[in-house]
């Protein structure tokens, strides 16, 4: 069992997705490859992070994650490989890996140091691909490179409790392919902050929200499913997620489109 | 041999793909999984039933397909595992199956009870998966859920044909890549009702077809091969096609785009 | 090792790239398949040419590839075998393959001839399969068909260079997903013509590279590394590209959308 997975910003119609592909078997023929996104907006560090934490876990242990957006060594300092929850992670030290080390230490994290192996023309994904054939050999991390502690964190993913304790003030960190708006507040914290008291989630002068859902498609009675309608739920890896009952960019509408929300843009949890 | 392949509406951006890929590795790792088509629009079940029930004989047999297209089971009522000319669907009762099942009688179809054997976070595609490895180890479908007789059926899918016998009045049910619009009028339909006869297929005040060819390329000579020449064609799934010779949405044009063809409209044979 | 590549332009939200691949797995179960991409632009075999030639040489030696772009035998002539470079190729005569054979006499090239052998349902695509699954077998090409000199030639592939020397005249043949421009001009035609001599590029009024990077980050010091800097770099393959750094056509911009530079366009170097 050699599976290594792919999370990129390549897109799917060069053929940087396929080469990588053809790179590894040439490398490792038994690798079993799988897309996890190839469709990261171009450098966007958040989002490339959120993928592979909502990902990798399906995933039986062993897995080598290869995660390359924004990937230059040249301006991130170093490229990493991560030993976390009994999973190997590549990727530049660019904070992507930050939202997994916040939840838990790693076991290890090495800066790789074999770009001299390579011959000169080496890319960065070349890289990549080495050190994933190296580990799916069975080979340790400390030949890959040198152990380090501290890594770059993206900051922007952690959401703002008040000092009074009765607002979470978070943001949308991913907007999925259906239109829903995955935010940075987790289960968890919602829980701690709000100790079981009522709330509201306002996203718009006219629009709130004061229930979270148990599951998608959970209304009180069937007469209030309706297409189009507002929810907020927590999704499959507990980030609190405003969704639009079967929603559809091009049909329906979606919270991103109906709500008017977007990437980035603020979320907040108003306690009584 | 163990294929396994995924026809959805999850979209190739978001992680949800890759993850169903994880989960099937995690249970059942030598299992090659094959993408159909991830761009199903959402909740479009005509459009599933088109993709699957074309694409599933390419398969050898003993394939298993999970089509998860609006596959909630609380709204659909249950979950579906077909045995059917010698491969396995898994899908809700949606009404996706009544497709092929219009053609010829399933061998079994059992409504899937093994959600409470699951924990209590699965969601519809663990269970899809679940099913899906449980076949690929060669289990018997009557473990996994109670045999039925009836299941949902999609009546858009079938054209009319007129009191006279002069018309069949079909629809167009998919719309290609190429812009090339497939209808649900099947050709032993067309010559069963046609017996030879002469025949309009008009898409317009101006525009109409008096002629099927034999395949794409089938023109009387080789002046009449225009890019952007209108035709009708029974595709490889035995379906009347419009298309537009050497179509492309951006450049020359498209059925879709030059005739103004969409999903859903009509198509209709008036036979002499 | 039976590795199969696809280079269509069948887009990916079809069943026609997962029926392909299921046609492979009926006639050779241990195949691997991995797409180099399914988004060539429609009947574009300059994009089609440029994107297996970028990608046959990261897989290893053996491997078959299958570029199904303006494949119909009946407007193109002939299908062909290629064996070149220890790879395999399969395509329509339309020219895709000429800029491989360009740079190097192919070791051998049939003019495929199964069809007759094929059911007479079967389209391009089914040939090219059979042909593959044939080759992967270890099947000789002269079982497949007739051995041929001369086939077809992309001429639109070829810089000029001016009677004095002093200007390489080329054209922008494919644009990347990050918005990147490539050319047909090569490092070696560079340098040969060049010989070391002062350049511009100019590609409008205001904008003018004179210094081609040797990677992608290679500025004379980290404060010149501006997203959005326009830059030229000679890419993987050896062709120049014409790029933005960090570009994105979404947010930065691209060389595409800020420099106004597209497919087909003229982009000269003028040597002192």
């Amino acid at each position: 069992m050699s599976i290594i997975t792919l999370t990129t910003d390549f897109g799917i119609k060069d053929h940087f997705v396929g080469a990588t592909k053809g790179k590894i078997l040439s490398e490792f023929v038994e690798a079993t490859i799988i897309d996890i996104s190839h469709e990261i907006n171009k450098f966007n560090t958040i989002e490339a992070s959120y993928s592979i934490s909502a990902a990798y876990n399906a995933f039986p242990k062993g897995t080598v994650h290869i995660i390359s957006v924004n990937s230059e060594r040249y301006t991130n300092g170093q490229h990493l490989a991560m030993e976390w929850d009994g999973h190997y992670f590549i990727c530049a030290d660019n904070g992507i890996l930050s939202v997994l080390t916040q939840k838990k230490v790693p076991q290890k994290i090495v800066s790789i140091s074999i770009h001299d192996r390579l011959n000169k023309e080496a890319t960065d994904i070349d890289v990549f691909v080495a050190t994933a054939c190296h580990i799916l050999r069975g080979g340790h991390l400390n030949v890959i490179g040198k152990e380090i502690e501290d890594i770059n964190i993206l900051t922007e993913l952690t959401p703002k409790i008040s000092e009074d304790g009765k607002v979470i003030r978070g943001n949308i960190i991913y907007v999925d392919d259906f239109g829903n708006c995955v935010t940075n507040i987790s289960k968890k914290q919602f829980e701690d902050v709000g100790r079981g008291r009522s709330f509201t989630i306002p996203f718009s002068s006219r629009n709130k929200i004061n229930r979270i859902n148990k599951f998608y498609g959970d209304f009180s009675n069937l007469n209030d499913i309706n297409d189009g309608k507002a929810l907020a739920v927590f999704n499959e890896n507990g980030l609190l997620e405003i969704a639009i009952y079967k929603s559809d960019n091009k049909n329906v509408g979606s919270a991103n489109s109906l709500l008017g929300l977007g990437y980035r843009d603020a979320i907040t949890i108003n306690f009584e």
